[in-house]
């Protein structure tokens, strides 16, 4: 059964170890933030630096496993369409828009949207660290260290799957951000499947 | 006032806003793991997306400022001898040491070591995150994102100086990782000046 993520919002939901989500870009070119907790213990959580220190690479896709702050197992990247990811960078947030994007009235951006999914599962808003941007593209210069925010890679209908390697409670959003997205936003699809051969 | 963190060891204070933290490595080739809190409400932590949000770039030197995850300016490099640090890794542990290097015996590592001195002033091992790793030098290939943890280019005395953007609580420590330091464990020195004249 495939969920859909409105333009500009986010969700969150329980997945199963040994579950798969599959997450779906419908239409190209757009980003999903996900984020992900061990589901009896929210202080634990995903970890970029953790994840880096495994993988020896920043640039995450088929067969890497993102860490948690324990350094324990969370979720396994098992298929990935798109190979260009980041996770560098945090959700956007109203800080991003105003410090960045200079819009009047800044969005709550998916930093607010994660925040107000995950609120019911006792997690607040310090605790939200870096997100796995899935299909976000951020070019890194290795020489310099700049980087820059380029459209996502992403066509119609590709998607990345993750394996949840213990019970986790997932944070999902359609990004807010129009650098992140090539300027328009949105929906993203998701799909919670049992069995990997499940996946189309 | 010279204070020496003794190799492998951590430690914890104060800073001042407006006060300057000079880190010293006074033998060269040592790493030293930074973290800041805000003094007030020790939920508010340095965060290297939200740095990275804001730089623009991963590797950070005189002029960048060090964030909060809740984009609050924490501290700021005005100066550096080295220009060459990381801001992607977490602070070595046992789960490191155990995954990474396969010690028989895993040392506690920075991570043990930031939550030892930490833990008097209310913060928890959870609440550690990616630390700003002074003179750890981790090139990166842009084009593969795979990087390596190669020896610091800093030499005898090189220093790094932050200020303090507000009153922090600071952790330091003198690196336990063979990777970070060229495989010798150095000591690292550290003076905090009220003015940045007095910096020598």
């Amino acid at each position: 059964m495939t969920t859909t993520i409105e333009p500009r919002s986010g969700t969150a939901f329980k997945l199963g170890k040994g579950q798969f989500l599959e997450v779906v870009d419908p239409q190209g070119q757009q980003v999903s933030d996900l984020l992900a907790f061990n589901a009896h213990d929210t202080a634990e959580v995903i970890s970029n630096g953790r994840t880096f220190d495994y993988a020896d690479t920043i640039y995450l896709t088929t067969g890497h496993v993102l860490y948690s702050n324990r350094s324990n197992r969370l979720l396994e990247i098992v298929r990935d369409d798109v190979g260009t990811h980041d996770f560098l960078l945090t959700p956007c947030s109203q800080d991003t828009f105003r410090l960045l994007y200079d819009e009047l009235e800044p969005h709550q951006g998916c930093f607010g949207n994660l925040a107000g999914v995950l609120a019911p599962f006792g997690i607040t808003e310090d605790e939200i660290p870096c997100a796995f941007n899935c299909f976000m593209n951020v070019p890194v210069d290795g020489k310099t260290g700049k980087f820059s925010v380029e459209a996502p890679l992403s066509k119609a209908g590709d998607t990345i799957v993750f394996k949840a390697m213990m019970d986790v409670i997932i944070g999902l959003t359609a990004c807010s951000a129009p650098k992140s997205n090539n300027g328009s936003f949105k929906p993203i699809d998701y799909i919670i499947h049992d069995h990997l051969d499940d996946v189309a």
